[in-house]
């Protein structure tokens, strides 16, 4: 299985994160990818190659202009705010954000903007965090590229992830949604339906509400109960697709402690539901933070389960383009994930 | 004028606040009671007296027993989530929210809770927070009382502040509307209708949002464009009240840089609308962050333009209490909120 990966990614690297309370140092850092690249490398399991670069069309089919425009300006409106005072930038963040009863337009003032566009205050924006995210989304289309001209799978290792992202909203440090986006351009390029798989350790919210109404993108998603866990507001079991979408979206939250007895028959019956829907392809937004000592993950899933994982998904016999998600226990990270990919290969074979 | 204080808002006193990107210093600080506390002692304007306790029921007339009940557990809940580590306790802040496509249920999760509760991410909960809400709202009803039992006026030193607080959420430093608790009692206690005045640098969105839709409680408010200043999606012009409350929702919304040569005319127009609905009585939402010198606020008023203002009230020739929100400039904070009533006094003679 090749691999798209680009060194872009380090161009996202806030100084910090903020988590409960305080700043710390990112969870979501340029050594996730670096690792992975790396374990991918030692084990050859297959060309490494750069993205193509595309242009906005196929992002601005999932997401509002409105978004899209943000992100692009939003670190330099922001630092021109401090111009005056010669204080050094901080990272962009929001400090407020639309609740009920207010009204949800765009004012002009760029700490109104990141209130209107953020889901979280974790997610800080650099000066080249744009770039970044554009990178991700381009070696997301590339890998797709390169299924939809018929290899059976390849791997975008996308970095910023982008499953929390939506139409409107960015966060959960992601920015532009990559499986939205390679999801809705194998709708473009033919393929009358196709499946997401979202394995990552939180709920998918922003591929979710992306294609929520529709029946020809069938969103399925294991993850953590949103009762204990981020995003807390999305990925309940009785959210099943509204409109034309009822029926074509499928949640499996399950508790903290979760492990390999209880999510492989539950990955087992998201497959059947997914074999029965019989997409041309398969998009896994793959997060790993699953794993049993993930920082930021409660479940409890082992290095070997990976394997299973991905010897389960190539069951399905469909073309798969996998997109990196989240993962945060950075020295496992890189076996994990090759993990998934060396175990639906060798199945594949 | 009487004034009703109590030291107990010192049990609210974050250690740091979340500013554009970083941790700060609290602008809200128990300095700026301490120094109005000292001023009006200085000026004798009037006795300080303590506030009477009252029970629950004032605060569940304006409040979602969900905010309520969170409010009064939060910090708890979230010390709880620290114990394991041992690590110190930060302040509780939110770090996410929901957005559109996402549900409004409180999760099981403190994180989770916060997220749904909170407008930003810059209102700590500490320890004793609660403590320190619930004194203010005591401060507030107790100088409420006496108005309604026949006093021209009184002045409520609440702090923390209310007026960004509505039914259902807290945030920009208020926990409790003390503004709007105290309206409601007026009509508890029997008068027909009530008037809240607004003239703090921010909207009262809040209080705007606890009474949208009634006509019977008349929300007029001047503040800074919410197009460039907080809370950024309230208090536009057009937001006049909706339902029974159509017409009965009044938002001056002044730009950057407004000095007294334009803020007179705009409150002798407000007060003009208050005498028209002709209330029983009228609450001040007194923010003095419209000073030229305040941190927070860019309006142009100067120290002696308070005593205008509260002449101009005085004018209204009705009962009036005025309720402590907002206003940062610590050091002048004292002269210009003791000008006010020293204002009001002078000309209600």
């Amino acid at each position: 299985m090749k691999t798209i990966y680009t060194a872009d990614h380090h161009l996202h690297a806030p100084k910090a994160e903020l988590s409960f309370g305080k700043f710390v140092p990112p969870q979501e850092s340029p050594r996730r990818a670096d690792t992975i690249l790396a374990e991918l490398e030692q084990r050859k399991l297959g060309a490494i190659l750069p993205p193509e670069t595309f242009d906005m069309a196929p992002i601005h089919r999932v997401h509002e202009a409105g978004l899209v425009d943000f992100l692009a300006g939003a670190h330099q409106e922001w630092s021109a705010r401090f111009a005056k005072s010669g204080a050094e930038v901080p990272d962009a963040l929001p400090l407020s954000w639309p609740v009920p009863g207010m009204r949800r337009i765009e004012p002009r003032s760029i700490f109104g903007k990141l209130a209107l566009h953020a889901i979280d205050s974790a997610t800080a924006i650099t000066a080249t965090s744009w770039s970044a995210a554009r990178a991700a989304a381009d070696v997301a289309m590339t890998a797709q590229q390169r299924v939809a001209k018929g290899e059976r799978a390849a791997f975008a290792l996308c970095r910023p992830p982008g499953h929390h992202a939506s139409a409107a909203n960015y966060g959960g440090y992601c920015f532009l949604n990559n499986a939205g986006i390679a999801a809705e351009a194998f709708r473009t390029g033919g393929a009358a339906r196709v499946a997401i798989l979202d394995v990552d350790y939180h709920h998918g919210n922003g591929t979710q509400a992306l294609f929520y109404a529709r029946p020809d993108i069938f969103f399925v998603s294991l993850h953590a109960e949103p009762e204990t866990d981020y995003p807390y507001f999305s990925g309940y079991a009785d959210e099943a697709g509204e409109g034309p979408g009822e029926g074509f979206n499928a949640n499996y939250p399950m508790k903290r402690g979760t492990d390999w007895r209880s999510y492989g028959p539950a990955l087992a019956h998201a497959l059947g539901r997914i074999r029965i829907f019989a997409p041309e392809a398969v998009v896994v937004s793959l997060g790993v933070d699953t794993f049993e000592r993930d920082p930021m993950g409660r479940f409890k899933l082992a290095s070997e389960d990976y394997r299973r994982m991905g010897d389960m998904i190539a069951g399905l016999g469909l073309p798969v383009l996998f997109v990196m998600e989240g993962g945060y226990a950075v020295e496992e990270l890189g076996v994990n994930v090759a993990n998934v990919l060396e175990g639906f290969e060798q199945a594949a074979r």
